[in-house]
This record gives C-alpha cells, structure tokens and sequence, in this order.
C-alpha cells in the first residue's frame, strides 16, 4: 500500500507507518482528502473543511523531530462543529453562529493538540447537537438516501466512509451510539464526566458527553490515552470464553426492528458459541421511568441552556428548541427535580448491576438507518444509558433487512471505561468476523 | 445628587434616573470610573478595564431611543474574569491565558448585554476560581490589610467599594456568599442550572453556579429578571411576622468564630422581635458527610477539568489544581461515585426540609474577613449548600469584632430563588437597620 491508498488504515496502523518514516504526515493528509474529494458530493459530512490548512498542519507536523512527537503525532481527527477549536469557526448547524469564530480550543481539543493530532476540520452536526433533524447535507455512506443518524452526522459518516479514521463527537441522547451504528462504526460515550466537557456547547449539562468514533478499538484506545480516561483497577476480563453478559433489552424493546432482533439475537449466538454465558436481565420495574425522565431533563435544561439563543434570534431556533424555552411540554420545577433526583438515585443500581456482569448487552439502535435526512432515528435504545452516565460503545457487525449496518452496544458500570474497550476489542473481533455485515467502502 | 456621585446609586435607582432622562449613561459611567481611579490603588478590584471602550458603550447606549432600550438599559455590571465576553480578554487568574482573548459571550453575558447592560470590566478572581489563593492585587475595601474574599474577590470588593453596582461572580464552594460577606453586600447563589453557565471556565461541573453581587436586593431581582430565574409558584411569604425560619449552624458551627455567632444570634433576635418564628433544626446526621463530600466532589471533578492545563503547562499551575490533577488526596473512582451519588441523595431531603420554613438560616462565613491577602476564607459554610444546589443569599448587616461586615445566610429549596428573593428583601431591610453594621464607604 502506497500513501495514496493511506485512508483505508486505521489510525492505528497509520501511525505505526508514520512512526517508521513509511508514511509522511502530508502524504496521509493527502490521500484523507482525496477520499474525502472523491466522496464528499455524496457523503456532506463537513461543515466546514480548509484543504490548504489541514497540508499546511501536516507539513508542519512533518518538520517536528521524531523525539519530540506526541502520541498521537499526526493523527487525522474529524470533530464534531459544536466543539471549539480556536483554528476553525464552530457554527452549531444554526444560523444564529454562522461564521462564528470563537479562538478558543476545547478541552478535549488541548487534549488532542498537545498528543500532535491533525485536526481536518469540523463535521455536521443536528442543531446544537439537539434538534431531531439531521444537517440536510449529510447523507449515509452506506446508501445516500438514508440518514447517517444524529446528532454527530458528520462524524459517523467521515468515519464509515473512510474520510477520517477517527471523529469526535457528543452525545445527549444516542449521538454518538446511534451514528456509530448506523454508519458501521465503532464509538464510545465514556463515563459523564470522565472526560472533560469544556468548550462544548452545552445542550444538557447532566446528559452531553464527548464521544469517539472509529473503526477499531485501538484507536478508541489511542484517543482515551490522550484523555487519560482510567478505571481505579485494571481490567480482570481474560478472553470471551468464560465471560458472563447481561442481555438487558430494556422496557423500549417493544419498538425494536427486526434489525435489531436478528442482531441481538445473532450476537447473543456469537459470545454463547464462543463460551461465554448470556444471561437476560430485567431492570427492576424503576428503571422504566428512565424514558421519560431523560425527555424531563432534556426538556427542562433546554430551557436554561436555549434561553440565550432565544431571547436574541427566536426566528432562527427551531421549533423543538423554542419549545423547550417555552415549555411546551408543560414540565414544572417539580417534574424536573422528580426526574434529576429519580436518575440520580438510579445510577448506583444500574453500577451494582453492571459490576456482577463482564459487560451488559443492549442494542444500539431501534434498526438499521432509516430512509431519508430529515430524521436522524430514534435514540430509545441509548437516552437511558446517557442519562445513568455509564460508558457504553457500539460494535458493528450486524445488518439489517436492507443490508445497512446495525451495531449492538457494551454497557459498564461508571469509571469502568477502560475494561468496557478492553472488553469491546475481543467482542468486537467476533461480531466482525461472525455477525453478517462486511465494510463494503473502500 | 448630581451625576458626579451617581456611583453611589444602586442600579435600581440609577436606571429610574436613567429612565427619566436625569442621568446619562455615559455620566454615570463616569462617575464609576472616577470612583475606581480614586480608590483601584487601595482596592485593585479589576483585571481588566478598558476606560475608553467603557465611555464608548455608554455613549452609544445613550443614542438608543427609549423605546428600543431593554429593561437593563445602561446598567453597569463587573465581570469575574473566568467568564468569557467576546469584547474583553479573560484570564482566570492564570499565566497560561494571560491575555487570552476568546471570542465569546458566556450565556449570562449574552442575556444581559441583549438586556442593554453597559460591561464595565473583568474582575480579578482566585486562579480558575478554584485556588484557594487569593488575586495578589486585591483588598478588602473596608480594610486593605484584610481579604476581600474569594475565588470571586473583584466582584465582591467592587460592588462593596460602590465601583460597580452589580457584579457577576461564580461560586464552587464559597465564592459569592463568602465575598459577599466580607465586602458587606447582597450575593446570591442561585439554584444550581437554573442560569446556564456555558462560557464559564469550568471548576467542577456539579458544584460550578453563577453568582450575583449588589447591594440591594432589588438590583439582583433585575438580573434574576434578566436571566428569567424563575419558580413553579409565586411566593406566598407576606412578611416577617408569622413567617418561620429554620436556623441551621451545621455541622461545622463548631468553628464558628465569635463574629458569626453574635451575628447568628442577633439576626435570631431581630427576626424574632418582629414577629417571625425561628426555630433551630439539626439536620440529619447523613448531611455530616457533606464537607468530605464536597471536597471530593471538588478535587477529582477537578482531576478531569484541570487535565488539559497540567498536560500543557503544568509548571504554570497552582501546586493544589496539580494536586487535584495528580490525585494527591488519594480519592479513588469509588470514593467519588460514592460522594456524587451520596449528595445526590441528599438533595431532595434538604427541599423536603426547607419547604416546612419561610427559609433556612445559617452563617455566610466562619467570621469577618481575616487578616492578609494570602488566603481567601474558609468556605465550610456555604460548600455544603453548594453540593446541594439550593439558592443561598448573603444579608450584610452585621460586623465582626474589627468592625468588618458579617452578612448571615438564607437558603430555601431548589428553584425557589424568587421566593428567596422575596425574603431577603424584607430580611435585609431589619439586618440593615438593626444588625449593627453600617457602611461607611461613600
């Protein structure tokens, strides 16, 4: 493989090139936006996207001796456009932040700066990262007349469709999980908190999380490296054989598609013939109020956090989030403690749950990517797993009654980050190789 | 009083002048710049401050016709300078954003400046409003030997120094009441996430609220206005007599200096002898574990939102937030579930115990402001209602054994910041008249 073909590598296997002088940092950058020119008409996962300032980057990146690089030295990453980056504008997908060019870097994005990474440039995102709608221009790698899922579009879609090897994104309800599946990637939601939210435009303060996709676990590694995402203990999981998995379909099973039955089923198949034990668990009867809870404090922080945009460009909010200013949905203080305090008590029981199992199982998505960009899919299958900031992360492998990708998702207990990807590599290698969809973008 | 001695109006007053065309704004901003070059060599309130870019607003808020001028038209507010403001550098006290300058207007920026507010300046601040550190440069107006208080000192000594209003603070463990307190005026806390608090350097996600100084009541009534703080039902609190408040000292009374005790029992007095029931209330035993809590809370919040500086530039980092960083305290991923969840629990208690008062009393600070610039106070007082996300004010009044003020406390349960407000104003009216202190900056 020469560095024209570069962008097919992970970002693993591109800096173990870079590393041995097999690879330059510009070539790299070079074959990423080739793809990226070759791909973009269909795909539209940028928002705003400066080729000459992304080969400028790259060959400064090249001029740096080797012992003084970071580890992620020259890391292509794509990040979502309603994370700061004091290079490049952030426009939040809404008319009111066109342009908008605040120079200040995110946390995660110092993070990343310091580890040497290359940032390409900032992807579609759904309004504000809240809006059920998705960027009208962003369309699934997997087939263009379907979404790429919401709100990080552009970051499920640069990564499916081999643009770049790694996004950052954020998720409130399934943001991050959703597009993972739906363009056949791996992505993790880490633990709340665990990482850093500064600098990222706030939607809900209880619920955003930054999030990764990529298409491998190690480079969900690499990046929670330079995060310094960490368990108290290391991990004591030692292979799938053995392992023990709650499948816990959760009280939104009902709605789920036959996608996601097949997937569950067939990953259920997978760990079981590979030795581990499968074990269905119901939450108690509590965690079904999780649904609506999520819907009370999505709504009602929405309320704090739109109040700006509201009182100066109503006209050019939408009407979700005017509605949520104006509560619509008719939620008081008093639903809203219900549901904040509710959660709050929830959490160290989904963590004791979690910590008698290697990992809980629970799908990603209610079924392959929908037909059409205006509505990114339904979060059901995620919204409470974000509101009990527990890690969990998409594994691609599965497909749907259309052939599209579907994933299924890994859930640990809070802080148990690290055993959940150590866990997801070996899952993951078995649902690649066994669940039925193969990458076919190339 | 012609507009020469403006500075010494509260906002409420001045903006009734302005109304009636008796007062310039660009006359009372230069009165309140003339106040602050008589007295920024004693005091040192300011990290920023642009004399000419002050006059210029003010002009230009003086052409906008009355009837295109939002309810705070032309009043002046200090900001503490961990709040970003697209038209001011903001430097949190630290060496590594020294003369940084992004972009951007903190929500809270955005809300007042569309409410016509005139911006006077940055406030200096504890570095990142964490350390407990004090700015160097900045002394207590009523006695420049002692603190001002902290993180939020500028805004504390700026308003009590009648060199602004109304300034805006922040509040982690004690930052607004503490200050507020020293300087004798009015600071609120308000109910954590009922005032959004994006653009606002991050401390610690959970315990991080926006704060409030004036010296008045109705002046934070036109920013709670301004910010749309707001509750489920109107107050019914009908004045002093008959009214019934519950007088907690804590857990941590036994540090009580004699200054806060004699303020504590003559505030008992006062309240009492205008008809009012004060009743004293333990709190269960389970709220002990609240300053070990918050502290927790504080330092591997802090581990997570101070990553980025120490990865950058850790030798231009206080040795606590390194400490906090590196986890010298020993606090494990446990520890902190078991701090975040445990508060978590409490919340809804402290609602439960609030709500059978008219408001809870309790002291502001362990005494008046102690000598030296070095340390800032002990915050023992107000971290514990910070982790439980209540609103809390500060009600100057009283004075410590030097003749600095003492303010005292009242705290109501979570989003009854406008009932609170309501009380204040008529608790505040006794204090002032009865309690002892009188200010004597003019």
């Amino acid at each position: 493989m020469g560095s024209d073909d570069a962008y097919l590598l992970t970002a693993t296997q591109a800096l173990a090139r870079i590393r041995a002088g097999e690879l330059t940092i510009e070539g790299y950058a070079r074959s990423l936006l080739r793809r990226i020119d070759v791909r973009d008409a269909d795909v539209g996962a940028w928002a705003y996207l400066d080729r000459d300032y992304v080969l400028q980057q790259a060959r400064a990146l090249d001029k740096v001796p080797m012992q003084d690089r970071g580890p992620l030295h020259g890391m292509p990453v794509a990040v979502k456009d309603v994370i700061y980056t004091k290079d490049m504008p952030t426009a939040h997908n809404s008319p009111i932040y066109k342009g908008d060019f605040p120079k200040l870097d995110a946390a995660s994005i110092i993070l990343l700066r310091h580890a040497g990474v290359l940032f390409l440039g900032k992807t579609t995102t759904a309004e504000f990262a809240a809006s059920y709608t998705g960027p009208a221009s962003t369309r699934n790698p997997h087939n263009p007349s379907r979404t790429p899922g919401g709100s990080s579009s552009g970051s499920g879609a640069a990564v499916g469709d081999l643009q770049a090897p790694v996004a950052l994104g954020t998720q409130t309800g399934g943001s991050t999980i959703r597009p993972g599946s739906f363009n056949g990637v791996y992505s993790i939601k880490p633990t709340w908190n665990a990482v850093s939210r500064e600098g990222l435009k706030i939607s809900s303060l209880m619920l955003d999380t930054i999030g990764i996709f990529a298409r491998g676990v190690d480079d969900l590694d690499l990046v929670a490296d330079a995060f310094a995402l960490h368990d108290d203990e290391p991990s004591d999981f030692d292979g799938i054989k053995g392992a023990r998995f709650a499948l816990c379909k959760t009280v939104v099973w009902p709605i789920a598609g036959e996608g996601t039955r097949n997937a569950i089923a067939r990953a259920v198949d997978i760990l079981r013939a590979h030795g581990a034990e499968v074990e269905e668990v119901d939450l108690p009867t509590e965690f079904d109020n999780l649904p609506r809870w999520h819907n009370v404090v999505l709504q009602t922080e929405g309320e704090t956090f739109f109040l700006p945009e509201h009182r100066t460009a109503k006209d050019q909010l939408s009407p979700q989030l005017v509605g949520y200013v104006e509560r619509k949905a008719g939620y008081d203080r008093r639903e809203q403690l219900k549901a904040f305090d509710g959660i709050a008590a929830l959490r160290p029981k989904i963590d004791e749950i979690a910590g008698k199992y290697t990992a809980i199982l629970t799908p990603s998505v209610v079924d392959e990517a929908p037909e059409g960009l205006e509505w990114t899919g339904d979060s059901a299958f995620c919204s409470g797993w974000s509101a009990l900031h527990t890690p969990v992360i998409n594994i691609p492998g599965f497909q749907g009654h259309s052939g599209m990708p579907i994933g299924v998702s890994l859930v640990a207990a809070r802080y148990r980050d690290r055993h959940l990807l150590k866990v997801a590599k070996e899952v993951g290698k078995l649902f690649e190789a066994e669940g039925g969809w193969k990458r076919n973008l190339y």
